[in-house]
């Protein structure tokens, strides 16, 4: 009964065979998607690559780090429940094959659970969790080679942090970018590992944007909605490539139209961000590794109250008060909870985290569930405040820096800063500390001991000379 | 490893025997909650459940003419490869039976193709689309009557048409309202067929509100992002209530917190809308049956043009330009499309439609197909002219008047006018004309033939006395 569709002359309609447009500069989405589509492996930086085999290493620890973790196991259940219940792609937590869809969505989930997935400061976009769930789980599905699979990663890295950056401070002040934005990166690298050219990436774009959600809101209540984000991100990212794989049209300008991401979401896009030196800047190599297991906000305050503790020698009881420099986007991420009654909002909490630094040397997911409620944590986060710092925050997000004022009971005021907090691309971690993180988040929940921990990551390191990435946990048989 | 991050004393986390919180005036997310939550058929007055059925019915003539339409087949797909390929629910354009998921998912793309679904005018929602295949599907996987199911949808209704217009005409002007407040009007029929308590519905709509998204910038270029809107809002809502029911927790001011969804996508939200009269003010009747096969924003217009026609017995030959009075949301949803490349994009142009009635005197599905780009219909389509009408704007979106000036080829220029398009609550259709309408939609891509049409119609209009809602193909059968 229906007439075709399709408008033959209309660019940007087929899928599969139809030639480049040229590159239009008003036309930002299209340039994007002719980037995603057209990225070849011989043509990323073997720097690039390496650093993008130490995200995927240090992903895959998040992943399994959200073993057992109520909200992810919740979602894992609805995708049990929903139809997924077998398939060719791994769901990390509990090893069951599932379709690629509700794989990458409750690994999205998972991977971002104890708060150790990277961060990319300039978008604050958190890349790994919603673009490597993606790719393992189609190249899991397809067969495809290790590199196919980094190479997807990497289009979705670039895709994603450029359009984080985009949408500026006014979006990520009401939207979790990672929710939003990332659903995008997820778009770009499964669009990517399915060989759209760029007429489907385009489509592929447009068909994520329009399902770009994730408000904040929800942190006041210790509510479960990050992994929501990350899952749905990831999962409507999936969907929308393979959709336009089949021919579904998006909207070809939703980035930077009229009535697409920016104009609804965002009060200060800036399109110059959209094409910044495609190709010739990777910002896959300045996403930053978490050290603490907590939000990226607290970590540039918590690093330079660990330099004042070790350069002045001070003892954590002589600690009267700490006054954390920030910049607006952690008062405004942080600033709502005062009091936290999960330890995932304790991660959320500036005085917790410091608390944990003080007393601990360190804030790892083991810290946390081991007390972030105890009475020495407790105390210390009254002393804590946080104020607005008019140099941190000019230098933010490029520049994550950390000041802190520490007041001692003997009235001396001491201060520490850092440029640059331990994992950010100046201060980055080495393999042996991926490894080591690794390990540690594998064991946390039970997701995998030693040796198997071990055997899988020597596995993980080769991802990019896999011939057929396969299963995750029993090397050289498919997932 | 995990300690439990459930917070005894927290208000809102338990799931199922929690006793109401007081009603609290600064809080209508939870007030919409406890009413959503507590709706019981026995408080629903009689014409409400009858004008329910009536937009059941006209529902299932939508879903079931959304056969073989390219991008709700690509969604089926879709669904098919990721695990929808059985369970208990039916996808309609089909009769497969798939989890409830993805039956929602493919039976909301459906029934919003042909743009023949309801639509409430104040809060220019459509929520037959979103609601109506959330509550059969789950009701088809419960064993549910259908006084559950209908009780159900009318939450959805109440809710889902509340928060549309709170979320006012600024929200409108970029995002598809159907696609992002469907989501929580889904969530509230979701959540009163699978049983949630108060604080149960109230984390419901904390998972679904940031979840909610969709776009207008697809229009500009005929893509297919509408019944993808639906499809997720439908699936995302479903998702977010039975998540709930496992425990999972959202935010509890969704609509109305600092970082909420007024917050991020609304400029002139108006909290007075959330609450008014609920329980007494049934939303529900006021929602208009659409007549013709066109967006809703082209009614107006095409009535008064028939009127003026009739009333002085023009002949369409004599008509040489027509313009069209109507408010600004016409003109940002419909301004974008000056030749229409598709019958769905011919839907969104003023001078089609009118073009269609003037020469056809209805515009309706056949209509469409066999000719929105004929000669004479684009000729007409050339002769037509919006432009922004004060009264008009004025009293949109609570009346929808329709107002045209017709200018003759001798010189005259007749006015038309409407003040209540045929369909809307004071021009409603009849169970006759509801009836009809549903066995031309369901024969019209061959959703189901005469006589099982009849049979099907016949049993829809029993619905709210069915102890099982069971199969609507085959009566007595479970789905």
């Amino acid at each position: 009964m229906y007439t075709d569709q399709r408008s033959p002359g209309q660019p940007g309609i087929r899928t599969g065979a139809s030639a480049p447009a040229p590159a239009d500069p008003d036309h930002p989405s299209r340039a994007l998607a002719s980037f995603a589509a057209g990225l070849r492996f011989e043509a990323i930086p073997a720097a690039v690559v390496d650093r993008a085999v130490n995200l995927y290493v240090d992903w895959l620890g998040s992943a399994l780090a959200g073993k057992g973790a109520r909200p992810v196991e919740s979602i894992a259940r609805f995708a049990r429940a929903s139809g997924g219940r077998e398939g060719p792609s791994e769901i990390l937590i509990d090893r069951g094959g599932a379709p690629a869809y509700f794989a990458a969505m409750v690994n999205a989930a998972a991977s971002h659970f104890v708060e150790q997935d990277d961060v990319h400061n300039g978008s604050v976009l958190h890349p790994a969790t919603v673009v490597f769930p993606v790719v393992l789980a189609l190249a899991q599905e397809s067969g495809a080679s290790g590199r196919e699979m980094m190479t997807a990663a990497v289009a979705g890295y670039e895709v994603g942090i450029r359009i984080g950056e985009y949408m500026g401070r006014s979006h990520y002040k009401v939207f979790h970018t990672t929710g939003t934005v990332g659903t995008l990166a997820a778009a770009a690298a499964a669009g990517r590992l399915l060989g759209l050219d760029e007429a489907g990436m385009l489509h592929a774009f447009g068909s994520a944007g329009t399902q770009a959600s994730g408000l904040w809101e929800f942190l006041r209540d210790a509510a479960d909605s990050k992994q929501l984000h990350t899952a749905m991100a990831a999962a409507n990212g999936l969907m929308a490539a393979r959709l336009a794989a089949d021919g579904f049209r998006g909207a070809a300008r939703i980035l930077e139209g009229a009535q697409g991401m920016a104009a609804g979401m965002s009060s200060d896009a800036d399109p110059a961000r959209l094409l910044d030196r495609l190709g010739q800047r990777w910002a896959t190599m300045e996403t930053s590794f978490k050290y603490h297991a907590a939000c990226r906000h607290t970590h540039p305050a918590a690093d330079a109250l660990l330099a004042v503790i070790a350069e002045h020698g001070v003892r954590v009881h002589d600690i009267v008060h700490v006054t954390a420099r920030v910049h607006q986007g952690a008062i405004d991420v942080l600033g709502n909870v005062r009091v936290p009654h999960t330890v995932h909002q304790a991660k959320f909490n500036m005085g917790t985290v410091l608390g944990i630094v003080a007393h601990r040397g360190y804030a790892g997911v083991h810290e946390f569930e081991q007390g972030y409620d105890a009475p020495e944590i407790a105390a210390f986060r009254d002393k804590v405040a946080m104020v607005l710092d008019e140099e941190v925050d000019r230098a933010y997000p490029a520049r994550w820096i950390g000041k802190v004022s520490v007041e001692l009971a003997d009235g001396r005021i001491l201060q520490g800063r850092v440029d640059e907090p331990k994992g950010d691309p100046g201060n980055t971690l080495s393999r042996e500390e991926i490894s080591a993180k690794f390990l540690r988040l594998a064991a946390f929940a039970g997701g995998a001991q030693a040796p198997q921990a071990q055997a899988m990551l020597d596995r993980a390191w080769e991802i990019a000379a896999l011939p057929n990435v396969g299963s995750v946990f029993a090397p050289g048989r498919s997932a």
